[in-house]
């Protein structure tokens, strides 16, 4: 296993740019100039300025994103478990950046930055700025390092979203881009969270607004916001498992209207903390950024906004994010496959809400770690440590399958391999047929090996549909021994030979002679070699012989292009139904 | 149908008792009185008094629950779909009471009532008080009118917190309650959103720390705790399809900080008419009051708290509550369960969020009409307007197995009946043999109909365990041609004849000599009679015969005590595995 060490000392430092005349246009019209950006940078950068990457932050989070400003801090950046040597953005092969958004407070030019023009604070006179402000302020720090091709942008929530503006805004400037806990566009409920806590602020009358600078300033108000984003941050199981009822100092009510639940005071924390670290004006201009943000935005959809995108995709969501939730990721990785871009998405079990993004490190490590090592490295093998999981019906039904299956699909074709486990038959049609490969698997072992060895690969579950997908998407569909485990086979297989232009599968033969035999003359339920489970146990769902699948066709209007009968018997080609163990089969839509 | 009327014209009355020196004595130790309860009647009280309802009310409410002040009232009281002629709550049979809580501001004595000691508004000298209190104020309101014992209690949200501590407070004082989108307490989350929404108004300089009558009063901070409370009453989905991303006014960022998108504007409407019709410190003593509700504390258990409980009980959860998840009422069901009371429940599928409660009227409707009716009428027949749906299962093979179960039951035993559809099994198991009967049900239409019919039926899935009932809480567990269909077999019926001495259960039998001889001389998945699905659309899952069903049984360490080979063939007795179309048993646990 590589070393992980934190990667020690750090300190800030600062770009500024657009001096005027030279100002900054924003998306919304106004100027801004001169623009600070605060950023911090971990490794080094190869002569060839080829291993950079950039991470950008959260609502709440700044350049600070590893190790430790002083030898006594208490904490290291937000971002630490993931960025240092050995890390999963290891510090000893990239040369990682993460600057502070415009807008800030954090050391980046924001509301209480000095306007030129005044000699005091801007407050609320400071321009709103949107997302692509922020990336496009990023962009022209990147290329003061004398950077031109990032190997990856990488954010998490609000971090999130800049990664997938700058994929779209300089296509030609990033390999790869990582979004985690994110989203595509704010939706109504996220945008009411905003707005109370806007509400929140400006109704503190220290708000006085906006120009608060030299007074106390709404820390009430501000105070406020945060305890409920803090909310928004949690699920209702990790609060539940971390706080419960427990009362903070007794265990009885003490029937006055103070604080004295644990959640109560974890929350009063939380407000008097972030009061001491950030600036509530910053917060308004951040979170109305937010609610801006929307990439399908004066375009036909969300589809032709990411039409252009260049980039190696990689989209984490989290089960319990309901901030954040992983439908929003899946409608980015959805257009993405429709508009037949490289894109990889897990949906990582977790009870943490949208803060296991700073949680769920050795999953994300997993999946960040594999993925940017490929980006960097296209032609490497698994990346080191990789131990590949098969799934169960991999080491059941490995070798038979699988050449069979390689052979029949054209090289250079674009395949999409449904219950892909950890990629095995991908890899192989990768390497020998040259294919664009897309894998599903409802599994997240097995995908998360997949993805870590560089495959495109979707956490979906077939039964789910694959509405998403358009007509023709793929030359292939491979189900290798997926097929009768499948819920609703019928739905599935019109839609495989729909997005499809063919459809490669293989499965037990039901009505092999073993299978007949102990059914006829010993009345069970059977067990074989092509079917070797108990039916209490059975993962497969449907049981169809040679004939039945014949039938099951005519029926669907759907063409047998091949039928190969696979089994060692003599007989297997010449009475298929009786001998094939198993059976794989070539089938496309009539109608085409 | 019956006629569907508003109630018309109705008025708000007022009772006050507690006159000193005879004060009420709050769970916190304090006494409080005179207490005055504003309260609204609808339909007439019987001469025996026998048809009383009460309707308890939700943070914001108020006794004003159907039908209109004034003629020109542009809206009705806040559940008027729900109660009123020929309605759920039918005023043409039943006498409804709703009384505004103890703590509010809608004409009973709360926080801005005059404290008689001061001759000024109380404010935060108002003692704090508790859903008990609240409970045992209505009590002496109900014993006022002469009421003994009420036909229900019934409430939703804070409404159902009433209605269960009245059900565990005054057991003897009513026959049944309705517990819908509640809770038996509240949550860490729970705890924090009100958290949140009480520091929002504290944060107000003119709270003037609770003496802000005759002022302004804080009605920023009111307005940003209503706006933050009104988002957790929706849901993501309900908030998707009402605003999505519209903006109030134009089609573009306005780039200024004010509301601007239609969510905005929404929440602020919310937030300025809530402050016109509700007082700041009745919002804070009334959260409080909810986050101080556990129903279990100061018992052993949940369980034990409900031990004493003898009304009939009906609970309602929606599936998008978020808020009071479908979890928190579960444990409440199975608590009840657990101690064999007379519990219903339902996760209607809703988009709706918590505000489900005002909205599925028509679920709720069928419902808790059918429940209240066969609560006041326990001997009627299904109620009126009943159009028994019968479940797939049942329409397939009803008169085979059901007459044979039933003769199996021994009379006057408690039966759990799983997979009970719309209830006809029980129906005729309490007809003919008088069980104390449970239905378990995962499907949501037939089992509005069992419920609706008066029987007792949970909403549950058998795969998701029975893990929440004890040991031999049952004589019998009832499975009519419902096995097969079960994902996990083993776990299930190891679980079945844990908390039933017996499971009598019936399935098709695989072995059936016309299986046997499609699947050997056709070489095809077999259909017959006894498995009439073709092998891609079968609701079945498992596929087994009587031969394997005895090997699974002795694998299981479960003793079969009674085998039933059902058939028309006359060799069906003989050769049960060959001639037996289903099979109809009788097992136990070995360990007995």
């Amino acid at each position: 296993m590589p070393r992980e060490e934190n990667i020690g000392l750090v300190k800030t430092q600062f770009y500024t740019f657009a001096d005027p005349p030279h100002e900054m246009v924003l998306e919304s019209g106004e100027k801004l100039g001169p623009i600070t950006l605060a950023y911090e940078t971990y490794g080094d950068l190869t002569p060839e300025k080829d291993n950079a990457i950039l991470i950008t932050h959260a609502l709440s989070g700044d350049a600070h994103v590893a190790g430790t400003h002083r030898v006594d801090d208490r904490k290291p950046g937000w971002w630490d478990a993931m960025v240092g040597p050995g890390k999963a953005f290891d510090t000893d092969k990239y040369f990682v950046i993460c600057s502070n958004v415009l807008g800030g407070c954090r050391g980046s030019t924001g509301p209480s930055s000095i306007n030129p023009a005044t000699d005091a604070p801007y407050g609320i006179d400071f321009p709103l700025v949107t997302i692509g402000d922020m990336v496009r302020a990023q962009k022209e720090l990147i290329a003061s390092l004398g950077i031109d091709i990032l190997l990856s942008v990488a954010g998490g929530s609000m971090g999130g979203m800049q990664a997938l503006d700058w994929a779209i805004r300089f296509p030609d400037a990033l390999k790869s881009v990582i979004i985690v806990a994110s989203t595509h566009l704010s939706g109504a409920q996220q945008i009411a969270f905003d707005a109370v806590g806007r509400n929140a602020i400006r109704a503190d009358s220290n708000f006085q607004s906006g120009a608060y600078y030299g007074g106390p300033g709404p820390a009430k108000g501000l105070s406020v916001a945060r305890m409920l984003a803090h909310i928004t941050y949690l699920s209702d199981e990790s609060m539940r498992a971390k706080f419960g009822r427990d009362f903070r100092a007794t265990d009885a009510p003490q029937y006055d209207l103070e604080s004295e639940y644990a959640v109560e005071t974890y929350l009063d924390y939380q407000g008097k903390q972030f009061v001491e670290r950030f600036d509530a004006n910053s917060y308004l201009y951040i979170t109305k950024a937010m609610d801006y943000f929307d990439v399908g935005a004066g375009h036909e959809s969300l589809d032709q906004a990411l039409s252009g995108l260049l980039a190696k995709v990689l989209i984490v969501s989290f089960s319990s994010d309901w901030l954040y939730p992983p439908y929003q990721s899946e409608e980015i990785v959805y257009a993405l496959a429709r508009e037949r871009k490289n894109v990889s998405y897990c949906a990582v079990q977790s009870d943490y809400g949208h803060d296991a993004f700073l949680l769920e490190i050795d999953t994300l490590s997993r999946l960040v770690g594999g993925f940017v090592h490929h980006v960097a490295c296209p032609s490497a093998a698994a990346a080191p440590g990789v131990q590949p999981t098969a799934s169960a019906e991999e080491q059941r039904d490995e070798s038979a399958g699988y050449t069979s299956m390689v052979e029949l699909v054209k090289p250079h074709s674009r395949v999409l391999d449904v219950g892909c486990g950890s990629g095995k038959l991908l890899a192989k049609l990768v390497e020998e047929r040259q294919i664009v490969g897309m894998g599903l698997e409802r599994s997240q072992a097995p995908l998360v090996t997949a993805v870590h060895s560089g495959l495109s690969v979707i956490h979906a579950d077939i039964d789910e549909g694959l509405a998403a997908f358009p007509d023709n998407c793929f030359d292939y569909a491979t189900l290798s021994m997926t097929f009768q485990v499948i819920e609703h086979p019928r739905l599935v297989l019109k839609e495989l030979v729909r997005v499809a232009n063919k459809c490669i599968l293989s499965f037990p033969n039901f009505a092999h002679w073993s299978v007949r035999s102990q059914v006829f003359f010993e009345g069970i339920s059977p067990i074989t070699k092509g079917l070797p489970y108990s039916w209490d146990t059975t993962p497969n769902r449907h049981f169809f012989s040679i004939k039945d699948f014949r039938k099951f066709c005519r029926q669907l209007d759907i063409r047998i292009e091949k039928e190969i009968p696979m089994g060692s018997h003599p007989l297997t080609h010449l009475w298929p139904n009786v001998f094939a163990k198993d059976a794989l089969y070539v089938v496309s839509a009539m109608n085409r």
